[in-house]
């Protein structure tokens, strides 16, 4: 049986590895055809075969000129989204792209110049928006049984900070672990980010600060609907990934709360236990990385243009650098001052 | 200003000193002219001083031959409950008495014999009708919204066993203990039990198997509209006072959980913490207590015959007695069968 | 590679398919070789071919022949249970048997006689163990963090009757259903069944009670180790598949509640709103068919006895006995009575 | 018996009925001498008369005259503040005065040097820090359980607005409405505030805007010891009166919820109903105005300061000032700006 999507994969890490796996065992329709990454070595080759992927090779270039292929993952390193998004438009083929998509404005606006000439369709992968608890928030947002947006509040805190050396090459905590909560904010207050304050400080831990970074921040949101954004966030909450979402709407409250290790309650003499949050954002979002995929291909199918487009790659890096200089220079700042 | 009612108590220990500050903080239209206790001592003297009681007493007769007096409140202790409701009903007087009415079922029926007669009203201190929680169930019920119940649920659990010499002269933990949620099942049921199935066993402490009783128990109730109950207690929860009841009912479920300390959640890196839920009695029915003083008052107020009735007094009671009989003969007993 | 386990599974209805599934995907270092049904029809095959199953067949001893099945799955229907563990063990193949083994005590018995014979491994499918929910309950129980179980107390209602033709053959609603509370409540209480007391009613359809079962079902469990155990079951809780689980101990008490759809409140002007609970059976439990799957094979690999075992199967139809027993004469019946 | 405290009241409003209710049916050993107000009526006879209050007057100063009186509680209106606490402190009369001490700093001051200067001791009615609720917070802060405070994170929405006619005179929202939260971030950080940066809208009525006011605010906060604070107010949630404190610390993170209308879950086909949280502020923090009442006269028995001082009074003032120039000026301000 011939399946419609026949599809290649760049960058077999982390996240390569999660997206072939939910395309293998989860996306129905789909043949994955070619696994591209710059180190193929025999661990990665086991685990290729295993999963009976049939090509694995180090050049991307199989890909983008194999004629079958017609949709492609990319999952490499953000410094070659840019360049891999312009080849795959060039050679006619669908994208779907890790977050971010660059973090120069420029060359993302000229990737996403290229992607419109060559008229394929592009997805960023901000998967977050694919939660079941999210979506729920979402759906309670636009259904109107919350009335007007009013307040956006995200609370987003990681369990423990990445290595400094992360930490050093990462853009800074606005680009790189607030960009999820833009994206977040945007995407509930169905409007765009006019102006950002953003405050922070190095609470966590002092190699940080001599990294450059800060570890704990919070921002205030001016959406043009009048709509305002709260968020925090911080590099370690030690008793787990703690991410909620809540919105406040002229007929109500919506507010998504942690997911539960389990629904097991401990009553003592001492005190009622429950047990802690899940720690890692894998186990948090497993399930969203796979109905992300699934409903990429489904646009495809349906010829719909599928969301967080690479214009919403584009607002989340615009506000990041509101966000960068407003922290800098402790005022707020327009995203007209950064997008010019 | 002359108030409507006025009211004598008989019984000044703790759940008569409760009915009491009731009385004088929380019921409108009040004025409390007697109070008797067997024992009037200093102590009592200070504490009646403390709140303005003008009269005190170790002779009950005041109480009944005061021609202003026209509502009693007895929280005596049981063995007197039938011989003051006849008096008081004699005396041509309304009647609040604390439950049991007695542990006779003759000795029960000749004295609402008596009050039937004398015409004045008779309400039976079952205070959990009037918790917050347990009245929002039944308006669940009543109001038809979770449909016809079909399953009654009632968990209730004391946090400490009481002395052993009280568990000696209690009647029996389904007469002393499980009273409350026979009259709970009762409640919530709308509907008279027909058989009862009782089980239990020694699982706290051997002393109190010593003296004749269990301190572990579960029912089946069978209702005569169909629906079935169960309950189970302990005599010792050391979580604390554990009350919950639940309706399965045609169109839905209603479940009142314990009330919590607080509403504060502690997150660490072990696992979340919240405090216990309240240990006594007093701190979870506080509010019911004078909720339901209200409630009798109210009734006299608009000539309405308040429940639970003596006759809930009675039910109660007789279920009592099929379940002790019930556990003692191992097999479903019907209400019939101890009530001659 | 080859795989240590080699696998036929009998039987490609839904609960083989969903294992078939788990095997595939979840389930490390096993190779599918077989898979039989009484049916293979050309949607079974296309469903095969999708998942690169080599072999369908309608000949279950080409599963029980092949030299290199060294594991049998059965998910073909009761009634061939016994035969077709008989025959794997007299094959010397492991077995994984879908509960119940069979309905008939002596069957039963005979079978477990054969599987110890020939030495092979047995285990039955009461998936609701490998509940990540149960599990945790189950780990608090034997850690000691809630001391001895007193009070077993297991919720477990289904949202909407089966038809009633499966009604008629389903062997009654304490064989059919309670069946998985039966075995939830011997594993949580670490002891065996020595008497069960059977009450119910029909007042969900009484078509159910033409077709001579109920629908409505309570029972009381007494323990050898003293412990007590509580059940209620209906066959129609519209508001979802509720399912829980409590354990009152001398230090404390764990309660599993049931899982949520998410983790979303809509507050609102009216009230606060939650979604339902999940409605079927597999979204809830879907997660522990997979868990008890890794086990067995785990077990296997370890050279350990996996539990449920046979002797778990055959006690919980004893007590399954008992309690109908128990129900048609209305009184406590020991399960000597019907374990002759 | 001569009770310790003899009290008089300036203000019988709602709140100085309130605190008189308290004062005679919750803390012990105090003795209700005089009670003043601007307008004494019948209606206001009738109720001290209910409550056996001797002595009314419109003339305070039959209160700071009175030899016997030693403790001043003020609730007139916030004009009418810093004159009476002058006055009671030049009486040599301990001051329990309502919030907002006033509107003017160097009033504040300028009062704050009388009361220092004649050594009495002066508390400021914030009460929500005698909540239950933010009390156990506060509790895991101080004992270190979740370490050294970095986020403070408050909640704090009204469920209507006020009249126009008041939002007129009411300084606006961030001296009005977040008064209370300047309050409780400053208690829970345990530090004051440095700069703050506020922003918000007109989201809920227009009117408000007309009125020069807004209605929807948030705040982030830089406090003196590195933590940092955001704070959320509405005048409208039209779910009800939404109060919610959450800190995050080093070593976890302690969160208050709101507190329930009762314990009570409704599941239906639909979904599963909690009814709407309590409305109205003196539902939610009926019991904090007894505790503080309490808390102030155990604090003059044991010679203690109490808090919320006289200087909380103050920083709350000044922090508020920032906020509304923050607002205005759009950009953070620190506190020095406004105090100079």
């Amino acid at each position: 049986m011939v399946k419609k999507f026949i599809v290649g994969v760049i960058g077999a890490g982390r996240i390569g590895k999660l997206h072939i796996e939910n395309l293998l065992g989860k996306v129905p329709d789909i043949s994955l055809k070619i696994v591209s990454d710059v180190n193929v070595d025999d661990k990665l080759k086991q685990w290729a075969d295993e999963r009976g992927i049939l090509k694995l090779t180090t050049d991307t270039n199989e890909i983008f000129t194999d004629p079958e292929i017609n949709s492609i993952i990319i999952a490499s390193s953000t410094d070659t989204h840019t360049r891999y998004i312009q080849e795959a438009a060039n050679a006619k083929k669908n994208i779907f792209c890790e977050k971010p998509i660059d973090v120069d404005i420029n060359r993302i606006k000229k990737t996403l110049e290229v992607v419109k000439n060559e008229g394929v369709k592009l997805m960023v992968g901000f998967n977050r928006r694919f939660d079941r608890n999210f979506m729920r928030v979402h759906e309670a947002v636009i259904s109107g049984q919350v009335g007007n947006p009013q307040i956006i509040k995200i609370t987003s805190r990681d369990p423990a900070p990445p290595p400094i050396e992360y930490i050093k090459i990462s853009g800074g905590i606005f680009l790189d672990m607030t960009i999820h909560d833009w994206d977040m904010a945007r995407y509930q207050a169905g409007s765009e980010v006019e102006e950002v304050y953003a405050s922070g400080a190095v609470l966590v831990d002092p190699a940080i600060g001599k990294a450059g970074d800060i570890d704990t921040a919070v921002a205030v949101l001016r959406f043009k609907n009048g709509a305002i954004g709260i968020i925090d966030n911080t590099r370690q909450a030690v008793y787990g990934y703690d991410q909620r979402v809540e919105i406040l709407g002229s007929k109500g409250c919506v507010l998504a709360d942690n997911e539960a290790t389990n629904t097991v309650r401990i009553y003592t003499a001492e005190c009622t236990n429950i047990d802690k949050i899940p720690y890692f954002f894998l186990e948090r979002y497993m399930e969203s990385y796979a109905t992300e995929l699934k409903y990429f291909f489904n646009c495809l199918q349906n010829n719909q243009d599928p969301t967080p487009s690479g214009e919403d790659g584009l607002q989340n890096v615009l506000v990041a650098m509101a966000a960068q200089k407003s922290f800098k220079e402790n005022r707020p700042v327009k995203i007209s001052e950064v997008d010019k």
